[in-house]
C-alpha cells in the first residue's frame, strides 16, 4: 500500500514501534510520519523507529489535515472504524484527496505473522499459561468462600506479575451461573468446594497478545488442565462436549480451508448433541497485536487459512441460570496443521 | 432534547444506570431503549432502568438500523464522535431520518450537577485523597530506590483498593525530568532522596470520577500535603509559582465568569514570571461520569460557569530535562465561589 494514515493505538505501534493516545501516523510516498503533541513528542522522538515526529500545535485532527494539504497527496487509504465520523469530517473536508476507505488493511497486512512474532506470541502464551497455574496455586490454597470479586482481583494482581505484564484484557473469572453470562461483571458470589470456575485472561509480551480460557471444577486438586473432575454429572458431560468440540476444531486447521470450516467443525458437534442454541459466540478471532483480529473462526468467516496465521480456538456451552463451559487455546496454521502456542 | 442515539459508554451509563462494550442507547419519543448482544443482555435486563433492553441478533449497529426503520423516527440527534466514519455509515444509510449531528450534547447536557451528583463526587475526592495518603505512606516505607514502574505498579494496587474501587484513569507517577512530560510512561528511573515525585491519580464512586494532582519531595516526611520543602532552591520557586497560580485560578471561579477568565487567572500569573511556554495544557477539565468532560477551563473556553458546576484547576510548568510541577483540585461552583471537593 502507498499512502495510508493510522490512528489505531495497535496499528501504529505495529508500523513504527510506538504508539500513545492521541497520535496520527502516515506513510506518504515511503516515509513514515508520526503527528503527536507536546505531552508524547519527547518520548515519540525516542522510540519511534524510520519516524519522523511532528509535534502538533493545536489540534491533532486539524494539524494532520493541514499537514496532508501541504505533503501534496493525491490518494490516501484510511479505515473508516479508526476515525469517529466527526474527526473524518474535520480531517478529510475540502483536501483535493482520493481517499479510499479499506476496513481493516492494517489488520489484513498483519494476518499472516512472521516466525519473528510468531516466537513472541509463543512467549506471550508461555508467560500467560504460567499465569494460569500461578492463579490455581493461589486459588487452591485460597479460593474457598472468596468472592467473584477478590477473584478477580487477585487475578489482574497475579497475571499482571507486579507490573512487569500488561493484561491482553480484563479478566473474565466467573462462578457457576456467572459462567453462562459470557462476559460477567465480577459478583459478590462466593466459591465454595465442588462449585464450577471459568477463567478467561491473557498477557501481554512485547505488545502481543495471549488469550486462554479454562473452565474447572473447584476441590482439593484445583488445577487449570483440560482433564477436570466435576462433582456435577452434567457439568461433566457439558465439559466433555465442549473438550472435544475444541480437539474437532483443532484437528480440522489447515492451510487451504476456510474459517468457516473450522467453526463448523466444533458447531456442528455441538449441534449434533441438541445444544446448538446454546453455543451463541464464534470459534475463534484472530491474536496479535490486538487481542481481536483477522481471521474470525466463525459461521461466515470467508478467511482461506494460511501458514502462519495465528488464532483462538474457543468454542462454548452456556445454560442460563445453570453454568457454561468454554475452553481456549491460540493456535498457529503450520504446513500440516495447527500449532498450539 | 426528543430522539437521540448514545453509544459512548459514559453517556449511556448516565441514561440508564448501565452500560458494556457492546450496546447502543435509544430515546425515541421519552421512550429509552437498550441494544446490545447475548453476552450481556442477562445483565442489562437487571440493571437497565426504565429501559427496555432488546437482544440483537446479528450485529449491533446493523440491527440498531432495522430498529430506527421500523420505530419510524423521523428526527434523530447523535453525536459524530461517539460513532466510527465506518459505523455511522451502515447505521444511518438509507434512512429516512433527519439526523442531527450534535457534538457532545450529551456532556452539555451532563455540565450542571445536582447536588446528588455532588455527593458522589465528593465521595470520589474523599476517596482519592485518601489513596494519596495511603500511597504517600507506602512511598515514605518502601519508596527509596523504587523505580518508577514499581511505584506505578504499587499506586494502581493502592488506588484500586484490592478491586473495591475503579480507577479514574491510570496514574501518573514521575520523578524528576520525567515529571516534566506531562504524560509520562513509567520507567526504570529510581527514586532517591530529594527526588521530586508527581502523582496524578483518581479513582470512581458509583461511577463518578475524582482526579488529583500534587509534587512532593522524598525525604523523611514524605506526604502529599500542599506545602512542601524542596531541596533544590529552582524547584521550590517552581512550585510556589504553581501553587500560587493554582489558588488565584480557584478564587476566581464565580458563577457568571468565562471558563477563559478562569484559566488566564493562572496562566497570566504563569507568564508574568516569565514562564508563559512552560505551561502548555489548559489549566482544567469538567469532571463527572467522564474523567475529561465540559466545561473545558481553557484560553478560548467559552462556557460561562454556573452553580453546579465541576472541573479540576490544575495549573503546571514543565522544564524540559529538569522537572516538572503540577497541582490539581477539584472543585465545585458554588452561589459565592468554588469549593474544593
Amino acid at each position: 500500500m502507498k499512502n495510508f494514515i493510522l490512528k489505531d493505538e495497535n496499528a501504529v505501534f505495529y508500523e513504527c514501534g510506538y504508539s500513545c493516545d492521541n497520535a496520527i501516523f502516515l506513510s506518504l510516498a515511503g516515509r513514515k510520519f508520526f503527528l503527536t503533541d507536546a505531552r508524547y513528542s519527547i518520548e515519540a522522538r525516542e522510540l519511534c523507529k524510520d519516524t519522523e515526529v511532528i509535534e502538533v500545535e493545536r489540534n491533532l485532527i486539524k494539524d494532520a489535515r493541514l499537514f496532508l494539504r501541504k505533503a501534496g497527496v493525491r490518494e490516501l487509504s484510511y479505515n473508516p472504524y479508526d476515525f469517529s465520523a466527526g474527526e473524518w469530517e474535520a480531517l478529510s473536508k475540502g483536501l483535493r484527496i482520493r481517499f479510499k476507505a479499506r476496513s481493516n488493511f492494517s489488520q489484513i497486512s498483519r494476518i499472516v505473522k512472521t516466525e519473528d512474532e510468531i516466537k513472541i506470541l509463543k512467549r506471550a502464551a508461555q508467560l500467560g499459561a504460567q499465569r494460569f497455574d500461578e492463579f490455581a496455586a493461589f486459588v487452591r490454597e485460597n479460593g474457598e468462600g472468596m468472592s467473584e470479586e477478590e477473584l478477580f482481583f487477585n487475578a489482574e494482581l497475579i497475571f499482571k506479575k507486579k507490573g512487569e505484564l500488561a493484561l491482553s484484557f480484563s479478566p473474565i473469572v466467573a462462578i457457576n451461573e456467572n459462567a453462562a453470562k459470557a462476559h460477567a461483571l465480577p459478583s459478590k458470589k462466593r466459591l465454595r468446594q465442588g462449585d464450577l470456575l471459568l477463567l478467561d485472561a491473557g498477557v501481554k509480551f512485547n505488545r502481543y497478545c495471549s488469550d486462554r480460557t479454562r473452565t474447572a471444577c473447584f476441590d482439593e486438586n484445583f488445577n487449570f488442565g483440560k482433564e477436570q473432575n466435576f462433582k456435577n454429572a452434567k457439568q461433566q458431560e457439558i465439559y466433555e462436549i465442549v473438550k472435544e468440540a475444541q480437539t474437532l476444531a483443532i484437528v480440522a486447521v489447515m492451510p487451504g480451508k476456510k474459517a468457516s470450516e473450522i467453526d463448523a467443525a466444533a458447531r456442528d458437534f455441538i449441534a449434533a448433541q441438541g445444544l446448538g442454541e446454546a453455543f451463541f459466540h464464534s470459534t475463534g478471532h484472530g491474536v496479535g497485536v490486538d487481542i481481536h483480529e483477522l481471521p474470525f473462526i466463525s459461521k461466515r468467516g470467508e478467511a482461506v487459512l494460511k501458514e502462519g496465521m495465528v488464532f483462538s480456538v474457543e468454542p462454548g456451552i452456556y445454560l442460563p441460570g445453570e453454568f457454561g463451559v468454554r475452553i481456549e487455546d491460540v493456535v498457529v496454521v503450520r504446513e500440516n496443521g495447527a500449532e498450539i502456542l
